[in-house]
Formats: C-alpha cells, structure tokens, sequence
C-alpha cells in the first residue's frame, strides 16, 4: 500500500520508517518531545508536579494535560529571544480565556482570526491595543467591532477588505492595519520554494504589482493608519533560509514604497510557523537561533537598501504551546495484524482518536506515544496506535515502540498534542471533546471543561 | 505544485483538471449532483419547494440544507432494491433525532457507533431491536448499555470485545452479535484491491484464522448469539467488483463454520460504501443495479457452496443523506491571483470553510458549486473556493467554473455535503458550527440549530 512505500518489511518483524529506530528503553522519554516538566517515576508519566495516572483518575481519558510553566516559559523565551521585536501569540494554534491571560502575562501580544477569538481575549482582558486581527475574509461587522474595541492592528488581505475598511473610517473611527502579501516563498521543515506568484487565497502578490498598489490605496484612505507590511511564509519551518528570501523580496517593496510613495512604514511582520519536534526526525531551531538569525538578515538588507529598520513582529503559535500540551488516552483493545508477507503489526485502540487530534489524518502528520502508567521490561513491539472512530483512516501515531505487554487498560501519552488538536477538534460520531486540564507546580486546573452529551446534543432541536 | 500535476496552464486561462468543463450554461444545475427537489428559478435555487435566499435570509449562512424528501426518497429506494435484505441507516454520515425518525419511519433499521449517537437514537424512539452498534473499541459500559437497552446486534471487532460481552452475559443478559472479518479487500470508486491480509484496525482476519477463531468463542460463550458474519470493503464504490470478492470469501467462512462446527449462521453483512457522485466524473450504480448484482453474487456463491443463502444486510449512508443536503455560503471576497506562467485564479471566499467541511482538505475530496442567488450571464471563470480560516488548505471547492461576475453578497451552494460535513465539523478559529435546516414542501424546520458563541465558550471555564 502507497503509504508503506520506503518501509522494509522483515518475515514477521515490522520494521516501520526508517526514521523511527527500536528504543534501548522504551520506558524513557526522549527529552525534546516531552513538556519541561515531564518525566517519569517508576514508569509513571508525570507532568507539572502531578502523576498523570492520578490526574486522569479524577479527570478521565482522553484528556489534553497543558504544562502550564512550559507553556510561559516558552513565551518567554520567544519574547527574550526576539525582544526588539512584537511576539504575538497565534490564537488560532489553541486559544482559551486562561491561556490568553497567561500570554498577556509573560508580555506577548496576541493573534485572533475571528470574532469569537477575540471574545475570547476580551473576556481575557487581553489589552486590545496589543491584538492582532488575521483572516481572508473579514466581514463588514467583524471589522467594524475590531475597530471599535480598538484591536492594535488588523491584517488586510483584499481589496474589497479595504472598501469595507473605508466606509467604516467615514464614521470618524480609524483603523490601524497592516497589509498581507504574497512574497513567493513557501516554506516547510527544511525546504521552501520560492516562485513568482503565490497558489493561496491569502495576501496581495509583490510580483503582480497588488501589494504596491493596495499599499497606495490604503495610504490614501482618510481612517486607515498604515503599519506595514506582513508576511508568512509556511508552518513547521525548522530554518531561516525561507524567511531570508521573504524578507528580501518584502524589504524590497518596502524600499520601493519609500521611493516612490515618500512613505516610511514602521513595521514589517515577518509571520510565524516556526516548527516543533514531533517525533525523533525533528530538531527545531530555538528562538534564541532564530531570532539571531532572522535579525542579521533584515539588518543586511535594510543597509543595502538604505532603507531603515522597520519595527518586527513575529508569530509563534504551535512553537508556544505546541510541545507544552500531551494528550492521555486508555487502552481499550489490542490486536495483532498479520500482514502479506508475514509481518505482524499491533494494533492499539484508544478511548479517542481522529475527533481529538485530526492531524494524523489531515496532514499525514507523525508523532510518538509512550506508555504513562507503569513500567514495563516486556520486549518493545512496533506498533499503530489508532482510534475508537468508525473510519479506517483513525489513526493516532502511525509508529512507535511500545512495551509488547501493552494491554487494554494501560494509559498511552501522545506528546506535541498542543496545537492544533483540541482547536480542531470534532464530534464526529458523537464523541465529546476531552477537556484541557493545566498542571503547575502540583496543582491541576480544568480551563476547558469536557464536553457533556447534554453539550453536544443542545443544538439538536429534536423532532417537533 | 504538485497538488496541480496534470493540469494544462495555459497562459491567462486557466484549465483545471481535464474532467471539468466548461458548462454551456453556469447558470443550470447539473442534475444528478443534486437533491431531487432542487432546481432553479430566474436564477434562484429552490429546495424543498423553498427559495435559498428567502430561506437563508431567516437562518443566515452557513447553513446545510436537508432535503427531507430525498432524503427520504434515497432510504425507501434502498429498502425497496433490497427488499430480501436489512437496511442499516449509517448514522455515522448525519444524524439528528429527527433524521433517525425518517428512518424508523422509512422502514430502516439504524447503525450507531458511540454511547452518544445511541443516546440519538433512543431519544427519537428508534426500536432498538433495530439498530446496530460498531466500533472498534467499544468499552465494557458501552457495550453493557447496549445489552441493557436491547440493541439488535452488536457487531464484534476484537477478542478484547469478546470477553467483555462474556463478563456481561454472567449477570443473564443475551448479547446478539455479528463477527466483523476482514476479508482483505478494499474498495474505493471503480478500483479494488485483494490481498491476503488487511492492515487496518478493524475486524478479524479470515486468512490468519481468527475469524474462525471468534467464531468458534462466541459460540462456545453462554449468553452470546451470533447473527452472523460481518464485512465492510470501503467507501464511495461504484460498483459491485469488490463486494463480489469479499462475499466469496465470507461465504466460504461461513461453509467452514457449517462444515466444522455444524451451524448455519443466518445473517450476513455485506457493509456500506456505496459511493455519490460528488462532482460530474462520478457516476455510481443505483441501489436497484447494486441489489440485483449482489444478489445474484451471494446467490451463486451460496449454491456453488451448497450452503443455504443467509439472511443480508447493508449499511448505506453516504448514498441516502450524501446527496439530500447542500451548504450555503455568502461569498465575502473575491481575488484573481496571477500564477506562473501567468494564469490566473479566480479566489472565491465564503463565510464557512474546512470547519463546516473538512472532506476537501483530509480526503483531497472534489465538490462542484452553484451561484444559489441570481441569474449571470457572465463569461464563466475557473475558480477555486475557499473558507474563511487561517489556513492554506483551507478549500471547500478546489475547481469550479462560475460565472466571471462572482462577486460579495453572492450565495454558493455546494451540492452533496450530507455525509461527513456537519458529523465531521469543528470550530477550528472558534468558528461557530451551521445549522442544519430541513425543507419540505415549503416548510423549514431546523433540526440542528446553529451553534452560538455561549455554546461554543461554555467550556472554556476561564481563568478563576
């Protein structure tokens, strides 16, 4: 089968990807997977000063455990690291009213897409001056309201944004924006590629010309304060190569501009998508690196332009919370799968699945597990942790170790789980959303709740 | 991009993939992509005897729109083709309580796969003698209530399953069970593929023996009765090929069963999959073709076998609600991006999007679209229309020809969205989940209201 293609199949030993080798202990974390604070105890998952097996015994599985001072610490991190820049924290990667507070508490500002983010923030008192507002496609009444709680900076991505933009300024409001373009380059892991144009519904494309001119309509509409340019390039990006060339073909409208419009904008956001280890294949450049990096290049280019240094901002999302978050699941069924040429592969089916973390399915994405209740020296099997969802395609981690004793009843902890998983999460065939519960220093807090059948089941109206 | 592999660019036009035309009408459904009662008046689409715009003036948009009558058509269609059979309603595609009274009231039996989709079931009274419950993992309370409650048969995926139907049946209560076996066959569209063994989570392999393995243990348990023998291929079929593999390999479990352990199980299930037409490269069977084929294949089998023909079932539900339900959109913007090789493409964004319908991003899925609103004479333009989250793989049609007018206010309606839309739905950027509005003979009636900003945060407890 197609998504086998590269694996080497040994009569009745399953030798999965080749990235993924045979642990010397399957008992052990590997470090850079795992929140801070996690660790083991006679083969007990514990995280933020509490043993998992004791937390889900009060909270049930699935669960998502948030590492609450890894989470800050990695904000911090982000806003030391690139402290002459704006860090916001990208909403859309988890977003809950607590972890909104915590954002404004270590000093980032923060990026909503949509209107109940940004109630979200607001019930966080998140200062809306330090809000960002994304999105390709804002509603008149979605502006309107950003402008009126006087959201810091809204990333224009249209023309017809702008018109809407405009007819609002006429109410004497003014509306602080930054406008979003296309600079060529996509960027992932360790590739990017760089084209002329952009295939994508966002931004306004360098090369045709849009960008320069939305710049020039906006800083001739009465109302509209420009900031800037922004840019994103790609998710999961593990090097600054990507982000070079963007930040070249972006300073270089940004000189255009000053040249022929005698306009110096301010700011240049340089976006986000800074990547994450999710398994042992990857090794993510920290901010410290990153933020060395991407400075030397803007102050490169802006001394060969002879143009100043534009204010930056940034956009890390997953890199925060990303590896501060895994998720706990039990045991239900384990079963041995004999496959064509003798290979057996084992089965683990968890109380979850594709409703709670879409992104094995969704993006073909990898990551590991590790059994969070007890020890084992039983001899490490290669195993596919899957689902409890009617679709075949419900898979958790596609490969990893596990102790060849894993039975039904044991927890698995699925780390990485942070972005992405529980803001995309669904309730497909009727599943309930697990709930998101922060561990701190021995202290465990629910902030989201799991969901009850009576949740799920308000917005059927019956059969009246 | 490797995502456009295959298309012809040519300059300034685009192409989009070779079985797409150019319609000589963009104005005029195609009609097999549609419910039975939609159809267009000066423009306007109507369903259900309703106007779409006059509809979605009331419940805003998004919204899917249910065809009650062909939904109910698309059932008693099914019922009457395999009218020697049972007719399992997959409520894993859609269900609400009032969907699950059409198909008690069409004559269907129902399958769920979740302690809350059962919930759905008994709330709209649905015998539950005729229902099934699936699942790969199902709990000892799930699979305890079901006993309870007095499911018509449990369908039985693992040895883990098996004993805890066995610790249920000490305390006096009957378990009626089928056996899932994986029969190595796996269907999609007009392609199947045979091998020896399955690598997928579900079901008992025939090959490796433990098929008959479970078999022979349910027998032997006291309080469990075995129905029979189960067997799902695959999803969106075309045609009986596959079907026909499989059933010659479950019956000739099912002559071993007779031949070894002298019973004669007298059901089989031959499962679902039976595939829609999404777009106009898809043309699938109707379930009078399907019947008489597959009829006629375990007829065959069964006597070459000399074996009595069991009792059948099948389990359709991406062919009843799949095409009965449509979206709404609004469109919000419109953007022409410049490819290279200078193409353009016409960007269409609307007010949903990969949270309302996330098949075209996990599945690479194709839809077609409509301009629901009005009439346009406009030379027709390739376009590509996306949500409104911020994300890249954020599409809800990747191609479609609509009239080069396309422009903000205008209504899309995107045909065949039934099945795994809104059971699938997220609230990926805190979006807020569509309505489900049925119509029929100019009435409307929600059946699952739209999500409200105090649903979606009430589990999000703050920050206390």
């Amino acid at each position: 089968m197609s998504h086998e293609a590269g694996w080497a199949h040994a009569p009745g030993a399953m030798r999965g990807p080749s990235w993924l080798q045979a642990p010397a202990d399957p008992n052990a974390l590997v470090p850079h997977l795992w929140s801070q604070t996690a660790h083991k105890v006679d083969g007990e998952l514990h995280v933020g000063g509490l043993a998992v097996p004791d937390l889900v015994a009060e909270v049930n599985t699935p669960a998502y455990v948030l590492d609450e001072e890894d989470f800050r610490s990695r904000a911090r991190a982000f806003r030391d690291a690139f402290s002459s820049y704006d860090v916001f924290y990208a909403g859309k990667a988890f977003l809950s009213v607590a972890v909104a507070r915590w954002v404004a508490e270590e000093g980032l500002c923060l990026d909503v897409c949509s209107n109940s983010e940004l109630t979200v923030a607001l019930r966080a008192g998140f200062d809306p001056a330090r809000i960002g507002y994304h999105g390709n496609n804002k509603t008149l009444i979605e502006l309107r309201r950003a402008v009126d709680v006087g959201v810091g900076r809204i990333v224009v991505d249209s023309f017809d944004e702008i018109e809407r933009l405009e007819s609002i300024a006429v109410d004497g409001l003014t509306a602080r924006v930054m406008i979003r373009v296309t600079a060529g380059v996509e960027a992932h892991t360790h590739e990017y590629i760089a084209t002329a144009h952009e295939d994508q519904k966002f931004g306004f494309s360098i090369t045709s010309g849009d960008a320069f001119e939305a710049v020039r309509r906006v800083l001739a509409a009465p109302g509209i304060e420009l900031l800037g340019l922004h840019s994103h390039i790609g998710s999961q990006i593990f090097d600054s190569s990507g982000f070079e060339v963007a930040a070249r073909r972006v300073l270089a409208l940004q000189a255009r501009i000053s040249d022929e419009l005698s306009v110096t904008l301010p700011e240049i956001d340089l976006g986000g998508g800074f990547g994450i280890a999710y398994t042992t294949q990857d090794d993510p450049a920290d901010p410290a690196q990153l933020a060395t990096e991407m400075s030397k290049i803007v102050e490169h280019e802006c001394r060969a332009l002879g143009i100043p240094e534009p204010r930056l901002s940034i956009e890390p999302g997953r890199a925060i919370v990303g590896p501060a978050m895994c998720t706990v699941y039990t045991v239900g069924t384990v079963k041995k799968v004999l496959l064509d040429g003798g290979a057996v592969r084992t089965y683990v089916s968890v109380d979850g699945g594709m409703s709670d973390n879409i992104r094995t399915a969704l993006y073909d994405a990898d990551y590991s597990c590790t059994l969070a209740s007890r020890a084992s020296d039983a001899v490490p099997v290669l195993a596919r942790v899957v689902g409890k969802h009617c679709e075949a395609g419900d898979i958790v981690v596609k490969d990893e170790f596990l102790p060849g004793d894993v039975r039904p009843g044991d927890l698995l902890a699925v780390p990485g789980t942070g972005a992405y998983c529980r803001s995309m999460a669904s309730n497909y065939n009727h599943a309930l959303r697990p709930p998101v519960v922060a561990v701190r220093d021995g202290v465990a807090r629910v902030v989201v709740r799991r969901e009850t059948e009576d949740d799920l089941l308000a917005t059927d109206m019956g059969d009246q």
